[in-house]
């Protein structure tokens, strides 16, 4: 409990709230950036004109407005200004994207893996050299701002350390310290779980914008998790909150998981028991595989049908349990699972609609991702512009500094 | 994203947090409050004097240093100036307390009822007159700031409205409306669940201090959770969060639960499931019914034993599927749930290093509740003091003008 700010402080915060405002909320006029900051006009016409001589928000007429007489000027976000880097260690391929202010990609790229255990090493040499050379590319006078990566595991909070990323043969990576060396920028990266920075990302520009409490089912390979409570992400005591693919549903006679236990969530709805139950090639997975199952359920395939309907009650069991937990009211249902939602939609809210209380379920919205496979890299690239979302012209001046 | 506070909203702010570290942590020397709030040293004096002036908080000599020389003073709360009324509606009986900063019973009454459904208005009535005479009772010139009661069930956290309180047979009741009226003080009553209080009661003061991420299982006719995350009580989007007894963790086979649902934790580990394990008469139920089956667990009752396993093995996979999503640093178990633990600590433990996530475990600590059956009513006093914490100076002007 700290005491209040000084007016320093508060001149800080003041310009960082409202670079976030158009950040996340897009072109908005002085007006309704006065009525959501709760400031009068004439300061935030101060904000603003700092805003713009750094560089970072411009003002200009709307695109369109659909009232007659002089349209008043909107202010809108720079996204040339600065950048941010962001990361995403998938199962068969690995992204990075250079992201600007308003969450514009201004480049990206897609490197294609085989699945399996990788050198962390490896990893970020391949990422940092893809990486500096978008930094190349970038338009001079333009800086980097923050750097994040997502990968698909345990992540410890207070300094980016990966304790267990299975899928990649990984135990203990200081990868987020390792990539900074490489890259070289003088900017510290910060690591985070893969659904974790989806559910930011839905929360915040996907799905669940406006909402305050939103649970976020990310598939591929495993089932990962992401909780938003109160608008902010779940993170728990260190950081590892959300592992919702490791709930366990079926403790009685479940099958075995990659964690060691059995009944998790993961092993009774993930991927793999879709396609076990659908009795398709065990070697053929991700996307198309589970893709190809929803469509044959959709052609009136017998046993397609079953096994989605099969993995569609776990899910709303594990739903229905999250939702009695947490009272969210958006569930999101995310990479593979987007496709799952779609052909099992009944069986899940029948599920939920039998096991979850009703006071905790009757607002309750299932959805399924809006930002489809980039959810991921949009919540890594929001992680890396929390800083300037801060101190937006101590952080553009630090930057200013190390290209110097 | 509001905008930075005003002078005045900071003036107001760190007197809010100055009488908050002392109610909380109790007497602390300036200097001690000067760091924690980082502020300097004058102006944490003319905050101590303008709520001393108030009769909010007094500086005296402490009780004993363990130091050579001159002692310095210590702020410590007047538990004499404002009080709360604080009710736990519960299963066997009511109480009702009047509670002083600094959380000190100045005063309090206990109301034995026959457990089953009661009607509301009776409730209300009943309290209300108990409350009006504890606050007879209390000296001149003292104020009542806040009233808070809880009730174990589904609360709405915009209006206090009991959605479902089942053990009463209420649904849709305006409880705290109608308490208001009943007490007619003029002060609104919040009303919340019982075991998210007794979570928040925990946190603050109980086997949870200093701890920011907490879960806490209550049990009695059946298993209340409250969820601390953050250092915020988890309400989600109504305020039904925590729901840990409705969370199905045998959905194949399990029992039938009170929601309507089968597999419940509240169905596999209440005090029912216990009772019946044990072979006990099921009509024997409460704190007495449980202890004895631990008893005569601990003397060796073969059957007792295995009722005390059974329930050791669901409560350990409720607690890991809340371990791995939301990853708590403390987890606490308070009603009659602090017998069971004691009893089947080992079966718990062992269940949790099976099914949670290493990483997710590895700090994990298992406590039982500290504040005992005073952890509810604790809670609600908490709730109640909300408003003078924010505000003090203004809140108790308020309470002044009312009574005059």
């Amino acid at each position: 409990m700290k005491a209040g700010p000084s007016q320093e402080e508060i001149r800080r915060h003041n310009l960082g709230t409202l670079l976030r405002h158009v950040h996340i909320g897009g072109s908005m006029s002085r007006a309704v950036l006065a009525e959501r900051m709760g400031l009068n006009r004439s300061t935030i016409l101060g904000l603003v004109s700092e805003l713009g001589a750094a560089g970072l928000v411009r003002e200009e007429l709307p695109r369109e407005t659909g009232r007659a007489g002089r349209p008043s000027l909107v202010v809108r976000p720079e996204s040339d200004r600065v950048y941010v880097l962001a990361f995403d260690v998938g199962v068969d391929r690995m992204s990075a994207a250079r992201i600007g202010l308003g969450g514009v990609f201004l480049d990206r790229r897609e490197i294609p893996v085989l699945p399996g255990p990788r050198d962390a090493g490896k990893v970020a040499e391949v990422l940092a050299g893809c990486a500096l050379d978008m930094v190349g590319a970038a338009r001079r006078g333009t800086h980097c701002v923050g750097v994040a990566a997502a990968v698909r595991g345990t992540v410890r909070r207070s300094d980016g350390l990966v304790r267990a990323a299975p899928y990649l043969g990984w135990e203990d990576e200081e990868f987020g310290e390792d990539l900074m060396r490489r890259l070289g920028l003088g900017l510290p990266v910060s690591v985070g779980n893969e659904a974790s920075l989806g559910a930011l990302a839905e929360h915040l520009r996907g799905a669940g914008t406006g909402c305050q409490d939103l649970v976020y089912l990310h598939g591929d390979i495993g089932i990962g998790g992401g909780v938003v409570t109160g608008g902010q992400l779940l993170g728990g005591d260190c950081g590892y909150g959300g592992e919702i693919g490791h709930m366990v549903v079926n403790p009685r006679d479940g099958r075995p998981c990659g964690c060691g236990a059995r009944g998790c969530l993961e092993a009774e709805a993930g991927e793999r028991a879709l396609l076990e139950a659908a009795r398709r090639d065990p070697s053929s997975t991700g996307r198309e595989a589970v893709h190809a199952v929803v469509e044959a359920a959709d052609r009136g395939d017998i046993v397609a049908r079953a096994a989605l309907r099969d993995v569609g009650d776990w899910l709303g069991i594990g739903v229905a349990n999250l939702v009695n937990v947490l009272n969210p009211r958006t569930v999101v249902f995310g990479g593979t699972l987007r496709e799952v939602f779609l052909g099992a939609a009944a069986q899940i809210r029948s599920r939920i609609n039998r096991l979850a209380l009703t006071a905790s379920r009757e607002n309750l919205r299932l959805r399924v991702g809006e930002l489809g496979d980039d959810a991921v890299l949009v919540g890594a690239a929001e992680l890396a512009f929390s800083e300037i979302l801060v101190g937006p012209l101590e952080t553009l001046a630090r930057a200013g500094a190390r290209t110097a």
